[in-house]
């Protein structure tokens, strides 16, 4: 049984039971806190409660998109910085930089490149999943002894421990309220990756 | 600047400042300890150091080869168990068994198959460096929280530690002396990996 607190509005509260605790238990695993210097790589559902949530455990974050157009919205979410991962030269300036790196992408991309933005000891973790393999030089993860991981939701202990942070925090997931007679249309928007950022469905116009 | 026990014999710590060390440090890194499950695929100068240290840290060690020809010296050595990589049957007992794998293989090998004997939160770190890179889906890292790392020897003060660590738990490397006269020969037979499990040349030889 999960308690949630009055403090949250519910329909906010519901992507917490999927994107909520498939970042917060990564995020607390690796132990990110004071200080971090974690990269969210993505703003999508996953990615955008990643970065309210290593905010609020007082990361120093960095929002990495391939779109000048989720820059803004980065920044109101609470990434203290935004780099456009197809600008070279400003990715360059990361080599070596990150403790923590959240990767919530699933469409295809080379983990090497964000493998290089990690420092000593740095772990990069999927929680989006490309339909292609990583393909990873062992020389990639033997200097500096880096990790690649991935993880997957939590259990109810540790469901119920975000629960409590996130009304702890006033954290709720950005979301759309739709009518049940909205749901073809917000299908097709999801494909579109047209949503911010979860699309909830108001269950009493059933 | 290293200090180095009397108690050990000094064409014995030589290996330690390389393969020592690199097995030394991810062991300690990811805190194997008493009771860990620890597998360590492949039996060369890497691996026979890796069961040394893993065992006097408390681990239960199980030597993970393809060749049944090191089944005794695994055993002599410390390994508690002895999986033979070829005899599917054997391997599949082991789905989800260890908390940790040491891969110190440099050979091409399938990463996603030793991947499947990690339990949730499971690490594998590779030491070995294949000259094909790792083609690993993510599902594979997602499913049980499992990390696949790298690792390259240590730092002074952490080789110092290994070194008192072995002094006190009388570890040294299986080394063959030779002459310098004899390094060509040493050369040959090390390209077919014949040699337990370090050649170290006496240099009052030279």
């Amino acid at each position: 049984m999960l308690t949630i607190s009055d403090k949250l509005p519910l329909e906010g509260v519901a992507p917490l039971l999927c994107a909520g605790i498939t970042t917060y238990s990564p995020l607390r695993h690796w132990k990110v806190g004071k200080g971090t210097k974690v990269g969210v790589l993505g703003l999508g559902g996953l990615g955008h409660m990643g970065v309210k949530l290593a905010v609020a455990m007082g990361a120093e974050l960095t929002m990495l998109s391939h779109s000048l157009s989720k820059e803004q919205d980065a920044k109101r979410l609470g990434a203290h910085k935004f780099v456009l991962t197809s600008d070279e030269a400003q990715v360059k300036t990361l080599t070596g930089y990150f403790d923590f790196i959240l990767d919530t992408v699933s469409a295809e991309h080379d983990y090497n490149f964000y493998l290089g933005l990690l420092r000593t000891n740095g772990v990069m973790v999927c929680v989006g999943a490309p339909s292609v393999p990583a393909t990873v030089p062992a020389f990639n993860l033997i200097f500096g002894r880096k990790s690649i991981a991935g993880s997957l939701i939590g259990g109810l202990p540790e469901t119920q421990e975000m629960l409590d942070f996130c009304a702890e925090h006033n954290i709720v997931s950005d979301i759309e309220l739709i009518r049940m007679d909205e749901i073809n249309e917000a299908y097709e928007r999801m494909l579109k990756s047209d949503v911010k950022y979860r699309f909830v469905i108001d269950m009493s116009t059933l």
